[in-house]
């Protein structure tokens, strides 16, 4: 399959695609996950050819398949189509976006006998900047739908546009908040506020996104001496914190050097954090 | 352009598509419309081989795009595209999907040197089904997100799931809430609610799609007598209202024959706001 996927690759080799389980970079423009957003994705950390926590983003999968009403994934398949990407790449991370697949007809209404389309592309894993972590406050909101809220879904508008505004910040991510001003998660990543022995995270009932790190970090953090407390986050409560982390699956823990321009305390245990998730299995 | 483009038809030539001026029915799986519903899209409705009401078409997208920070879209382009998909066609919709284009980087921040990717497709115009037109109230309800609402962007899940639950109902189409339990629109369509001498239809500035047939009607209801209000409307109002319309540039004016399985008075005057609108040229 090597030489296929590398003709499918579209920076010289460096992304490449299989769409089905076959080697090619490119979708029906009929396709629903272009048409609609109709569809959800995952991110996988894949080290020594293997994906990590494969289990924790099916369940996700699932989870998002039975909300929208798409048939339950073959796990087995996806991860073997995960790894065979790899192509023995040390490590690298591999998209896996799943969409409701061709439209049937035109119009939101879906037939119900579309056949979903796998799309799984490998991404180089980012090389370090070395530099520290500024973390911002967007001023683009979170739209609250508790139908959608925790799912990994393909309608991320409002992701780019908090994006693309931190990019003008200066910041390397940015915390958005929900209709009721209550802070709820990072653009890309789910957040941790560090108070003393307890580590406090908002709920996803209303929007956000069920983060894989967000759930090793919950199990985890306890066997620190760390209490978790699922509750809302206020701005104020932000901007008087001692210390955050946010985690996603591509920066792992990672401490906040700088919130809204102030200097925060690098707690030590997040990095004793890592270490416990670097090692867990599942 | 004729066979090639036949022969980009995916379903034995009904539906057609041109990518970037190209008869082609594929785009890149890198592509940030299929990743994260990164783009917007217009339904035009075509007769005798013009796009009609352009010009309102065009500046709605155009404010999209300057709301994303897409760049300003070539008119006289686009309109030759969408009239070279037409064929001959008497009639057709020609649906015009733009993103930001192929993802230079992984993630959601754009780099900023994306190229907009533009997808025109033909769909045959619908046979009209000379049935009773049926509205239902859904419980999928549109998130508020006053940077979003008014645009036809392609983050579209919530109309998905509203369409689908609709199909199980056996309803034509489906009324949708915001989070404050008002309605907002139809799930493809805006609404009117006629009350006596007075047209009246909820603002959409935190959810909802500025539709090109409201902004006629908005405009030419006046010239029948109509009074025109743009005012918030509960689900009460709703159970109670005498008559409705639903209109989109496929339905026109479309009277609703039954909401919520409740059989409503059908106005005349909607057949003479459908006449004005087919002669309006702008």
């Amino acid at each position: 399959m090597s030489s296929a996927l590398a003709a499918a690759g579209e920076t010289a080799g460096e992304r490449v695609a299989l769409v089905n389980g076959v080697p090619q970079a490119t979708v029906s423009v009929f396709d629903r996950g272009l048409q609609y957003g109709d569809g959800l994705f995952e991110t996988l950390r894949c080290e020594q050819g293997r994906v990590r926590w494969f289990d924790r983003h099916l369940a996700r999968l699932s989870a998002g398949c039975a909300r929208l009403g798409l048939p339950v994934p073959d796990g087995p398949l996806l991860r073997r189509e995960a790894e065979s990407v790899l192509e023995g790449c040390p490590r690298a991370l591999v998209k896996l976006v799943l969409t409701r697949g061709v439209a049937r007809a035109r119009g939101y209404r879906p037939t119900g006998d579309e056949r979903a389309t796998r799309i799984l592309t490998r991404h180089p894993w980012p090389a370090a900047t070395g530099q520290e972590f500024r973390l911002g406050l967007s001023a683009v909101p979170l739209a609250r739908n508790p139908l959608l809220a925790g799912l990994k879904h393909l309608n991320r508008l409002e992701q780019v546009l908090a994006q693309r505004a931190a990019a003008s910040a200066g910041v390397d991510e940015v915390l958005m908040c929900g209709g009721d001003g209550e802070v709820v998660s990072g653009s890309m990543s789910n957040l941790f506020l560090v108070q003393g022995g307890t580590l406090l995270t908002p709920p996803l009932l209303q929007c956000g996104v069920a983060g894989i790190l967000r759930s090793l970090v919950l199990e985890l953090a306890p066997q620190l001496g760390f209490a978790v407390r699922v509750t809302p986050l206020s701005a104020q409560q932000l901007a008087e914190a001692p210390a955050l982390f946010v985690t996603n699956v591509r920066l792992g823990v990672q401490a906040v050097h700088w919130y809204e321009g102030r200097r925060l305390e690098l707690d030590a245990r997040g990095a004793r954090l890592q270490e416990l998730i670097d090692h867990a299995e599942r």
